[in-house]
């Protein structure tokens, strides 16, 4: 929330509503038709909890191709627009003919994203404007050293570089997480204390789990990650089967086993035995499968409006973009006063700061999970695309999400977001008047909120996010998990 | 909650489950289809909040005329369900020839309700079993003493009379709370009081305010009632127009005034300007308006049955019955247990026990408000009939409460309670496997709930009153104010 002063508050209301004035753009369609059942007239949802029909399986999002949307000829329309492709490719193209990184063979980009122009200029910016200038924010380690970079993509260059400077290390990307896993393989003594379980190599699943900071010596200047390991044999749901007492001790940059903690010889690996938690393995008696179909149904369509990343809808306008570590960010939330009838600027910027799970168990497995599961796995970098009917309602509309990879190069998140009205039957407002006065009134508001939802899959914890608007000026934000909803 | 007894449990469980081999009975069906708007091919909802249509004036529930249900040739089919038209005119009948009413040209009939079977006799019963003996519970007040009676209808006896041995007051019947309204327009100084404030008489809108008990000796061996009054003049929303500071005392039994206080001389009555709440009247800008029409759509029906007032949903059963003070009896829940496939009795009845609203202000108006608004009030007798598609969504099924009024006549509540499956759009479970891991795994269920719900409107509350059940096993209860949902 913001203080605000009058003469920007009343230049922006007029501003805004003269854009009001003018056409919205985009309308949400629906979107994923195929997976719709329009066979009896109706379009009814297929969702998971009613169908036998096995799930579709998912492709894993960090190697999609680039899908139905045109996102190669994305132009940014607004200021605080996420970095487009064609924006992530001139960044390294930039970066590549920088002295830094064209002395390097090689190099790992932790982070490239929108650097938001000051928020005065930002406020003062309104549609048919001349762009801001764009420029990128850019994490990079190179031989070991740690850089933050400004790239602007106006003037084609680096405007900014701090080296070293900032506390504390990058965050992992994708390939870091996924390349330490096969570091632990390297040690005889682990592939020993493994199979002296009875666990097959070829069975692992292994995880890097951030491993906090105790100010030791081995911590100093390097970038350390634990790995533990659970077996798959059997089941998919390895979490049931945990390799306890296994704990290696991984150097990320160089990709070296610094250590071994291996003190759980006597727990044995459970079975895993009617652990599958899949709905086409589940034998589930016929009294739970008794539902038919619901869906929530909009004849006319939705009534929001998608312009780029702007989204508008009955009384309310903001901001929505993907973003790596937050997962959704929400800027310049605005509301219309439904007695000026102008917009009133409400929330600059929103987003999950970070979620933080510490353990608090002292055992030599377990003292050192203190997770910033946004912070340290990235709540976008770990967003699931979303399954239609089953994460979100017929009537959601889907958007993508547009990151670099470690080397620079774009890749896509697809149906990361998803938008909807939704409506549970519920009530927002009613009164009516008691039998005992006999006046003939009876009022009754639906409650239909509007829903910007994604879900960030960080190891066995599914996190649910939604940004939920309501009509009487209410903004919800939940993160919810999805063992406990 | 309760314990339970193994033998007991194991017992019902079997019955239950050959039970559960006979079809079910009675499917919903989507009432009120005249308000829907089919025009398009699709039915959809014209929710108020979307319509500019006037609202449908209601009538009075407490003298509507019996309607589309058969409530007349009603026979109770379990032992629980609430008394029928028939029962309540043979309590009447049997009443009549009894000598304590017999001997009196008046009386009031407080309460007359279902006289549950034994706990354990109902626990026993089972579906073609003889119905258990059907009995009446009657407070009755005769020449200002309460009596509380049990009327077998098996051998149409009173078979139990108490005479003035209850502590406290018989709570107040409709005929009551309206009756004392027109005591105090009998009184020239209260007359003098309204008109001094330039108040019409004409214009009065007054409430029956229940008024605690301080232990004093006006409140001995008397019914007592305070009766405060508002100015609907220009204005529905006659709340905004309190006459401040005049409290008539009444004896409700006598219909006299004992006092008045009127002490708010130099408070004016607000002119009500603006404060008309109705959609038809309010004047909202366009923006407002965009929302296009959402509805919850089953194609194939709703999921639950209804027989008589046992209702079967999912892994669900329960005894569903509307009762004049409580508003909703639920009873004998149970849920199928994923494992055994057998039913467990997880609750023997839940109700609104009680909704005590202290204001806690000293002042002379005020101090005395104390209400218990099921216990005085009545949760079912204040009950008003939902309003499809604003109270509930297009795929609910409505049910009607049968009451008796002061002369033990039975009335009808027309659609008291309303029941649906209700689906936001939300996720019930999930679990994907993280970009990390690379399975392919990605697991959903979508929350579909079942809602059971009512509104009472106590004065100028609205309370909304859910009973909610989930598949996994929750039960929630939920009263929520209409001002603040």
């Amino acid at each position: 929330m913001e203080a605000k002063n009058l003469w920007r508050f009343l230049f922006l209301s007029t501003v805004v509503v003269i854009i009001s004035l003018v056409s919205w753009l985009h309308l949400p369609s629906y979107s994923n038709k195929e997976v719709l059942n329009c066979d009896s007239g109706w379009c009814t949802s297929k969702n998971r909890f009613y169908s036998s029909a096995r799930p579709k399986e998912i492709k894993n999002p960090s190697f999609s191709s680039f899908s139905t949307h045109d996102h190669q000829s994305e132009i940014p329309k607004h200021p605080l627009d996420p970095l487009t492709i064609q924006e992530f490719n001139r960044v390294r193209t930039i970066l590549s003919s920088h002295p830094l990184f064209k002395s390097s063979s090689s190099y790992t980009l932790s982070s490239v994203v929108l650097e938001e122009p000051d928020k005065k200029l930002v406020l003062k910016w309104k549609k048919g404007d001349p762009p801001l200038p764009r420029k990128a924010s850019v994490v990079a380690a190179v031989k070991g050293v740690s850089h933050v970079l400004t790239v602007d993509l106006e003037i084609s260059q680096v405007t900014s570089l701090e080296t070293g400077s900032a506390s504390g290390y990058p965050t992992m990307t994708m390939e870091e997480m996924v390349g330490v896993l096969e570091v632990p393989l390297k040690s005889t003594e682990f592939n020993r204390s493994i199979t002296k379980r009875g666990v097959n190599l070829a069975d692992l699943a292994c995880l890097p789990l951030s491993s906090g900071w105790y100010g030791t010596p081995v911590e100093e200047n390097r970038r350390l990650i634990k790995v533990q390991c659970y077996s798959k044999e059997g089941t998919v749901n390895f979490y049931m089967k945990p390799i306890e007492g296994v704990t290696v001790l991984v150097d990320m940059d160089r990709r070296e086993v610094l250590a071994i903690s291996d003190d759980g010889q006597n727990i044995p690996v459970p079975s895993g035995a009617n652990t599958d938690y899949r709905y086409s393995i589940q034998k589930l008696n016929g009294e739970l499968r008794l539902l038919n179909p619901i869906s929530l149904e909009q004849p006319k369509g939705p009534s929001f409006t998608v312009d780029g990343h702007l989204v508008k809808w009955a009384n309310w306008e903001f901001h929505l973009r993907p973003d790596p570590r937050a997962g959704i960010i929400i800027s310049q939330v605005k509301v219309r006063d439904p007695d000026t009838l102008k917009l009133r600027n409400v929330m600059y910027k929103g987003f999950t700061s970070e979620l933080f799970v510490p353990y608090m168990d002292p055992t030599e497995g377990w003292y050192f999970k203190t997770y910033m599961d946004a912070g340290e796995y990235g709540f976008g970098l770990q967003a699931m695309p979303l399954d239609p009917l089953n994460d979100c309602p017929r009537n959601a509309y889907y958007m993508d999400g547009v990151f670099a990879s470690s080397d620079g190069t774009p890749y896509l998140q697809p149906n990361m977001i998803c938008i909807f009205e939704s409506y549970a039957g519920d009530i927002a407002w009613r009164h009516a008047e008691c039998p005992i006065t006999n006046l003939k009134v009876t009022e009754v508001r639906p409650k239909v909120t509007l829903v910007v939802r994604m879900a960030a899959a960080v190891a066995n914890y599914d996190y649910i996010v939604d940004w939920e608007f309501q009509t009487d000026g209410i903004i919800r934000s939940k993160v919810r998990d999805g063992n406990s909803v």
